[in-house]
């Protein structure tokens, strides 16, 4: 575990701050003016825009509103910018145009981080699958045969990915309940949450090129913390046979920080223990997970956020790099700035579920929060908040928080619901 | 029906050519230089390009190499666009600069007609959804519960969105039969067509915006000819639960035109008569379908082409509108250049089934070719075509070739299969 590396900007030293200068996560910010790339240091975010204007770095794209023709540069090109970032922060390497790119970050706002080509969002937490299949299914049955031989994912919709912090609409949908005749459509009452990390794709494939687990793991740019909202009553009645679609298509949100893989490397861990060998082209190459500490939290209006998930990362079954590699392997191209979702990650008791419907096993049971209210499933006015962060010896490596409030359902104009 | 409109362009009033002035598809062309958009004109292509850039048409975007720019403007420039061009070839006017602005079609190469934003496929067809699921499931309750109440879809892959005439690698994947004890990884043995139209949205729409049915068709700037390639062997081993993936993720072919909305507005015709009432949000507003026949051949390497299936786009319970409708029912943005595939259009009898898993009965009978060769699925080598047309009097709104052949399966580097 490599030590904290002191920088000049004292926020960034604390034992509790999110961005160290281990970290140096990428975003997209503006002050009042256009967006352009950044990253955070403490409670600063650094603008890159700036400093490539300044001659300082090199022209990779870093005046532009979205990180992804950095992204698309590969791997060289991260390490040399982060190299170089790190140099110029470094506790005594202080110099003015640096100084002069930083803002404070809680007078900026930050944006998507990059333009999400495509969205796919898989289903590897063993646990989460085993209790879906519980509950939308057969307890007997409940992992699908395929489940245990290769990581199983849906394409998603990349038109509604968010930025942490823009609220929406309950979302409409048709809804029929076993006990209804007839479906009918109205504002989902079973609204959710599924606490996920999304794996961003830098460096493309080709249309038909095949890529093994490492060359997949060498495309990834880095991970951010993605919450996929879902409506588990429209998702019951839409979702045979050809998997979730409005049920999931209303929002997806992400945290404002892509941290790095660099960043994450110390700490690597092991997959689990394979009940089947898995086929050459996903099977595991090295320890391909991380070491992520996640929570959530959940408030009611003006409420108090009351914790009611805590899991990690490494419990899920299958990398971001077998799933990107199992991805490719039809022939789909893979291109700068696919999001890929490892689905709901799920630790293996209930205090560690990442969905309410599993925390409430399908609405059964009530969460109780901090202030006494309880909830099923969410409410309009609600706030959830996904936090996570690697934890190294005296400092950590943090995401930021992935926030969305929920507003009422949105009426037709003509006042239909 | 009106008549045929009578072009200087003299290909274009043969009774049997696709492209009579009535048509007018929209695409991308070069000629050894950079592509930019044409109509298509008897066995010309028009370069709007050129003919914006000497101010006979306003900037559309039209020297840009896809139609975006222009899809994106909405109705009224639609419109306006096309009566100028009308006016423009119409018989007696001819000038200079237009002709000049020709270029012979057997000269030009043709490009994706425009930029791919999310694909999505449907699947409604009635009679292949009652196929797929005798097959796939159970014959006694093929037609899953939900079909007849709402557009059954799924997210596909935009990225391997390929226009007509791009060969590609046979795919990879895992495959399981029922036999076997556990999958192997290799080339799929089942590989098939999904004869399908897509609907180009045009006008974006935003997250949280509820569209009707009629605003959706106002989104709608033209219809494709859409191969679906599907490899089966995957899908039946993968789809359970979250829907197809990597079945369906390597190669999805366009025609290289466009067909416009106003130009297949005389052909307009009834869905069929509803088996339940649909709900509002996606109730027919009038005749939303259109009268288009459809075909589809198979050629063997050096083999004559035969005609495997003769069906009608009429034969679909949804509408593209419709079907665009639901899609944003739950607060889905919506944006220029989504693609959304109708699903496979097989009509009610065998000569018009839209899938060779649906021709051979899942493998079990065999197409016999009119040189004598026989086939259950695709061959290396093996070249499929969509063709479809409107029929007016003494005229066709045809949407040109829809058209792949199938390369061998690419090994790894290593050597691997």
């Amino acid at each position: 575990m490599p030590d904290l590396i002191r920088s000049w900007v004292e926020t960034a030293n604390a034992p509790q701050s999110p961005f160290p200068l281990n970290n140096l996560p990428y975003g997209v910010f503006s002050a009042g003016d256009s967006p352009r790339c950044a990253v955070a240091i403490g409670n600063s975010v650094l603008d890159l825009g700036a400093l490539q204007s300044a001659g300082v770095l090199p022209e990779h794209g870093f005046a532009s509103p979205a990180l992804n023709t950095f992204m698309g540069k590969g791997k060289k090109v991260w390490t040399d910018v982060r190299q170089k970032l790190t140099e110029l922060l470094r506790e005594g390497n202080k110099t003015q145009a640096v100084a002069d790119a930083l803002h404070d970050m809680s007078s900026v706002t930050t944006h998507l981080p990059f333009t999400v080509t495509e969205y796919t969002d898989f289903y590897a937490g063993r646990q989460h699958a085993f209790n879906v299949g519980s509950l939308f299914r057969d307890p007997k049955n409940a992992l699908p045969p395929n489940w245990l031989h290769m990581p199983i994912g849906y394409n998603g919709r990349a038109s509604t990915v968010v930025v942490s912090g823009t609220d929406f609409h309950r979302p409409m949908g048709q809804l029929k309940g076993p006990q209804d005749d007839t479906p009918r459509f109205g504002p989902s009452k079973r609204l959710d949450i599924e606490l996920e990390m999304g794996a961003v794709v830098g460096t493309p494939s080709e249309m038909g090129q095949r890529i093994s687990v490492d060359q997949a793991d060498d495309m990834i740019f880095g991970y951010v913390l993605l919450n996929d909202w879902s409506a588990r009553d429209i998702q019951a009645w839409e979702y045979q046979p050809l998997g979730p679609f409005q049920a999931k298509a209303f929002a997806t949100t992400i945290g404002a920080w892509v941290v790095t893989k660099a960043a994450l490397d110390p700490f690597r861990c092991d997959t689990p223990p394979r009940e089947h060998d898995l086929l050459r082209h996903i099977k595991d190459t090295g320890p391909m997970l991380y070491d992520i500490d996640l929570s959530v939290t959940m408030a009611a209006p003006d409420g108090e956020a009351t914790e009611i998930c805590r899991t990690n990362y490494n419990t899920l079954y299958y990398s971001a790099a077998q799933q990107l590699a199992h991805h490719a392997s039809s022939g789909c191209a893979m291109r700068t700035g696919d999001l890929l979702g490892s689905g709901t990650i799920s630790g293996p008791e209930k205090g560690m579920f990442g969905s309410l419907l599993e925390m409430t096993w399908g609405g059964r049971d009530v969460i109780t929060l901090d202030d006494g209210q309880t909830r099923t499933f969410i409410e309009d006015g609600d706030t959830l908040t996904l936090n996570g962060h690697a934890q190294g010896d005296g400092y950590r490596i943090g995401f930021g928080p992935c926030t969305g409030t929920i507003l009422p359902a949105r009426r037709a104009k003509d006042g239909r619901s």
